[in-house]
């Protein structure tokens, strides 16, 4: 292999250990064995320690990815479920798209961690029956202690990244994203770098940290109990402080194109406009009917 | 590492081989050196084999990711920059939003390929000055020639997929999505599968081969000249069959919340709202004007 990081994109943070990395451009990700099924109150830190250590540990510059699942269940973010309506009205901000189906009405809302997400990010899998689970309550906090008590206990520099399960518009297909983030870069801006021709780059920032969280559920598998994996030989991406978080990569509402549903959007505008016309249309009959007093005068 | 595929994962299609992996549930990603200028004209299923093979060829199951940029080349998808705006609107089947910045009018269409896209996926960066590049004529068959190719010259049955780079709503940063695939599982299908509580998936299916083109734009890296990437150990998304191509992951416009944007939508409501609501007024009217006439009868 004689690929080298190019001189724009030299490494920020720390650089991976070369035991079985063999370029700073190679990777490899794996998903660690089961864990027992986690409860409220459980030391998330610990709990993780013990799964990678177990593992072999881990190296500077690794990136550990845990599903918000377990963060979730740790922090006791669980409600029956009778009461999901509820749990998504109290974790939704906005509400931004709906639709109707055989399984009730899908409600696609903005939750208080600003993600645009079905049901709020409330999900029933993997949860014991009878129940529905939250997201956790401050992800990227959940990603700084886990992170602490990493560094703490393996003595190395390492990235923490809190994944979940999101769809998107346009696509069919879910992938996993980073709601959660310590210590790993969250976007990789190469606005003002050059391109091989010696141009400017303008627009492009790749959100690192949603492509690493991807890369992670190709190992997982949702359907088994393997929430944490690990990324190994992405060290250029982790920095030494914990960084702004995932939340840096929502965009806010008023900046975006698609802030409302189609349906919703095209609704709010009817009423307004139909408003509007019927106002003009009486203004305008006013108008015609006071024509000749007018022209009396 | 105890990670083995659970009983609803069992792998279709081929196995990795185990040379460099230690497990299913392991992979590795890397970007080959640096390609010459790819040309129009260019045979590519030559140039990505001789790059893979001075990187030390292919094994079963192997997933080959290249950039849409040098199959357009190849392809000679150019145009002059002058020429930009034609060209969307040549490539564009539906508009969805557009936004005015001091760079003009940013164009967010379907095009011919149904990708939502800024700009129809016309780009001008790593062209050529004074030229923009459009999209490949047919992805997936741009995917199906080069795997051929590569069967056939390295007798191993591999994936291959034509990555390209993507804006999403409501998050701030681009991740690499497929949008030309042969041989590779589209999407994981989890629906039917059992959670760990022994409860049905519902609705869970992965986008496999968007997760795999945003891993490689991790070591990619959008400023310099290396557009193949080899992903090795997932081998059980890789498929006999060519299968369906990355068009399957196109969601129907009329099945989508978000076909048009928020404030399209809208306007186009506004309009119709209008023109109900002045319709109604005069209506209204005249069934008043009409009343004293119809208590004569």
């Amino acid at each position: 292999m004689s690929v080298t990081p190019a001189p724009d994109e030299t490494p920020v943070g720390l650089e991976p250990s070369s035991g079985s990395v063999a370029s700073p451009a190679r990777f490899s990700v794996w998903a660690l064995a089961a864990l027992p099924e986690v409860v409220p109150g459980d030391d998330l830190g610990a709990l993780v320690g013990d799964a990678i250590e177990r593992d072999g540990g881990l190296e500077a510059g690794d990136v550990v990815v845990v599903t918000s699942k377990i963060v979730s269940k740790a922090e006791g973010r669980v409600r029956a479920a009778a009461d999901r309506e509820a749990a998504i009205t109290e974790e939704t901000v906005r509400p931004v798209a709906s639709r109707s189906s055989d399984h009730g009405v899908l409600r696609i809302v903005e939750n208080r961690l600003g993600l645009v997400m079905a049901a709020a990010g409330v999900d029933a899998s993997n949860t014991p029956e009878g129940t529905v689970l939250l997201l956790p309550e401050d992800p990227d906090a959940s990603a700084r202690a886990i992170r602490a008590a990493l560094v703490r206990r393996f003595g190395v520099e390492v990235g923490v990244v809190v994944s979940d399960t999101i769809g998107r518009p346009w696509r069919e297909g879910q992938t996993d994203i980073a709601i959660g983030v310590a210590g790993v870069r969250v976007v990789h801006d190469l606005r003002g770098t050059t391109d091989t021709h010696g141009r400017e780059i303008r627009v492009t920032q790749s959100a690192v940290v949603d492509e690493i969280a991807g890369a992670t559920e190709l190992v997982r598998g949702k359907a088994t109990a393997r929430p944490l994996a690990i990324v190994r030989g992405l060290g250029r991406f982790v920095t030494p402080d914990d960084g702004p978080g995932a939340r840096a990569l929502v965009r806010p509402a008023e900046d975006d194109l698609f802030r409302t549903g189609s349906e919703e959007s095209y609704e709010e505008g009817y009423a307004d406009g139909y408003e509007r016309g019927v106002t003009e249309a009486f203004d305008s009959e006013r108008d015609d009917d006071d024509t000749p007093v007018t022209e009396s005068y």
